[in-house]
């Protein structure tokens, strides 16, 4: 297990808001997470060389206990004198095993978030939000986004899926808007129907400050403008929905984010006091970083408060109606500086910016994905509920891995991940069909791939609550 | 226009109950659309063989207005002299006319029956349900179910939505719940909160009695125990996700009706008064409808109340633990004196059973169906949202069709049609881009077919609102 080890950075960085103690906790997490990745050629490559040597499958066992910490399945080694080792088989099984230690990795560490959990809740609740739901882009490279981007743990006002381009579902929205609406007219749960608390939604897209015409946001052919209207115009669809669909003050407010997946500094567009959003006004968190890092707490914490004052005051293009409404500006605020944090955790670790400014996912996510693996790059992501939906997500993915993996002689790891609803009686089992269809939905459209061993897959369920165990199937 | 012709039955029942005005509108109606499909091949046949004369497409058209009430696209006439006339996309585009016709024809009968639907709502509230819905199997002959054989118009408290085997979709069954539960929360509608009414699950399978091996429920082998069984579960699955995911008196009422698709006649399963069904304890109403046809109106109806008393007292296999309350004892007996009407008028219609006891379909509903179009037999439905979860259902039609179609040259006529919510904005153009992602999933499919112009698609859309405009779209 390694430390916290500052890897590249001429000036580190200090602000007088980053969080160390978390920044700390957050590398040795990635360097745990990668690492157990990162080993998987290596090792490969080491028991090759010895394949044929006679005492092989012990020595190859010991080697693997030593590198991996854990050992390979008996009958890859032993019948390995035969046709040599089947080394597509073993890559994916050190994939898979690789993220069921991450899954369970995540799982401990949200245990031991339990506070934090619960203050990240309350913190909502005093801003007047009884539920957050956050749709990002699908981009590996915001897969980080809670944990690490905003520091939002998972709390149980939180949803997060995320979406090709920020296009999320507005039906799925509404679907949830009413099952929480519902909970609070009757159970009073987490805040009773009267209490004037509101459903927020946030949208997150992301752009490329180094290369933004290469390396933004694929679904809108790197385009940044075209990334942000698209998710402004599906948050005005899904607040227009509601107030169509439900008379009587059914108000929801509306947030949109702003990611540089070189660094992950963030822009946060502010609403006015009408909630509404306009592409141009906006916080640049990089600049209100740089501006706010000589100063005391105190005075950066006015800084940012400040700075929201102005961006609200915006004239031109991005003029408002004036301020968001109190609770607003503390979330805004409260956002801008959790991300101080990672401007700095990546400035340390990195420097200027990530060494993979473009692809380098060790997986293909596929369906529900990990909610609660929460690493930049760890996987390509593509969130579907069938093929016939998704086909133009997955073929992106494989286009992807046909150049990280299928040109070196590695097959690309499929996770098929589906969540199902417990108390729902036969979800499990629907849940299970639909995944293993989706598994031959796509063994199908990919059928060259397949035939070679490069399409390798991993098949989990999982029940709805934060937390709860992977399942995985037989597959 | 032809009006009500007994065609064959020796001994012509009356039953006190029956409503003899009702059946002569249905017979009307029935004629009227059945007579729209029936005209389409002796017409086409006649042009076939006039098509070579030299004033052809004047007469070709003089004689579809008269035997069809339309007339044909000009360029399939004027150029038939080349290559003859090109049969397939006549017939196609008559099947669709005739569909179309049809549905117009259904949505100003619903704007006629506005006095019934509102006294249905009615009674439906003083038997203390605010919400009706029904799920049968997909089957063709069970497409007349609301209008035929119960004789219950779509009211706004009705959903109907049909499944391959009455295996409907618990998960979405749950979320209408959730959004029929927050309205009478916020507004009250169609009850308030606190008005203790109730939530009605109803699931619909079938079976032949004529030929019970051979032509019951395809989906179940045509072995009724397992329809019997199918359905079951999942009203209990139903039943049990609400009360597991809700608490505090979250509760529903579940039935069970089977229909003999021989001549309409139901069984219909009595709750007891926990709410529990049994496959065993049922009332069979083609028996209750001989045992009552000789009494008074009053005999009759009092009849009916005590048949259900004792299904109630059902010993043995079939036993319950008392009576269901008094709102669903008066909804059982509605639903069995309005099958008496049904009853009748097979017998009148048709004498002891359907002419077409198999499959007669004229074409294939893919999608969300045409709700309005209630009549037996006038579509195989395939209830789909994509093809990769409806394959087997798709496959099911495809081959039904090469019986009755494919083997005589025709084409397959699949008509594609989705529902949207206007009120949610982007809706209408993400369910157009759904319908056609369909239509291409469907000819990728059936490549042969398809490549002899065999598989001919009608697309459209429709807003949710029962009665709503067909929107036809380009395909
Ligand atoms: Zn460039
Ligand atoms: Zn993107
Ligand atoms: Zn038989
Ligand atoms: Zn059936």
């Amino acid at each position: 297990d390694a430390a916290l080890k500052p890897r590249a950075s001429d000036q580190p960085r200090r602000h007088p808001l980053a969080d160390r103690n978390t920044n700390a906790r957050l590398a040795h997490c990635e360097d745990a997470v990668k690492g157990r990745f990162e080993a998987i050629v290596p090792t490969l490559r080491k028991l090759s060389s010895l394949q044929h040597l006679e005492d092989f499958p012990a020595r190859a066992q010991a080697i693997a206990r030593d590198e991996l910490g854990y050992t390979l399945p008996e009958e890859t080694l032993t019948d390995s004198w035969v046709a040599g080792m089947d080394m597509k088989a073993l890559y994916a099984h050190c994939a898979f095993k690789a993220l069921t230690a991450s899954v369970d990795q995540f799982a401990r560490d949200i245990k031991e978030q339990r506070e934090v959990v619960q203050d990240t809740r309350n913190f909502f609740l005093d801003c007047g939000y009884h539920a957050v739901n956050v749709s990002a882009c699908a981009d590996g490279r915001l897969k980080g986004l809670s944990r690490y981007i905003l520091r939002l743990p998972l709390t149980s006002l939180t949803r997060n899926k995320a979406y090709r381009g920020t296009l999320f579902d507005v039906e799925s929205d509404v679907r949830d808007w009413v099952s929480t609406e519902l909970r609070r007219f009757r159970e009073g749960v987490p805040t009773t129907a009267d209490a004037g608390t509101r459903y927020l939604k946030i949208a997150v897209y992301h752009g490329s400050s180094s290369d933004p015409c290469h390396q933004g946001c694929a679904a809108h052919g790197s385009n940044e403008h075209k990334a942000v209207e698209a998710a402004l115009e599906r948050l005005n669809q899904f607040r227009q929905a509601i107030q169509n669909s439900f008379c009587c003050g059914a108000s929801t407010d509306i947030l949109m984010i702003g990611v540089d997946t070189d660094n992950d500094t963030i822009k946060i567009h502010v609403p006015d006091a009408k909630g509404d959003l306009s592409a141009h006004r906006y916080i640049d968190n990089a600049k209100l970083y740089a501006d706010t890092a000589g100063l005391s707490t105190d005075g950066a914490r006015a800084a940012v408060y400040e700075t929201i004052r102005k961006a609200s005051a915006t004239t031109g293009w991005g003029a408002g109606q004036g301020e968001p409404h109190d609770g607003m500006r503390r979330l805004i605020a409260n956002l801008l500086i959790n991300n101080f944090s990672q401007i700095e955790y990546v400035a340390d670790v990195y420097g200027d910016r990530y060494p993979d400014v473009g692809h380098a996912e060790r997986f293909i996510s596929v369906g529900d994905g990990f909610e609660e693996v929460q690493m930049r790059n760890i996987a390509y992501y593509a969130h579907l509920s069938t093929l016939e939906e998704g086909a133009p997500d997955m073929d992106v993915g494989i286009k992807i891995f046909k150049g990280l993996n299928v040109k070196h002689g590695l097959p690309v790891p499929i996770a098929i991940h589906y969540r199902y609803d417990a108390r729902v009686p036969g979800a499990r089992e629907r849940v299970v069909d639909k995944t293993y269809r989706v598994r031959d939905a796509i063994l199908a459209r990919y059928p060259d791939l397949a035939a070679q061993g490069l399409l390798i897959c991993h098949l989990s369920v999982q029940d709805l609550p934060t937390g709860s165990a992977m399942e995985e199937l037989e597959s």
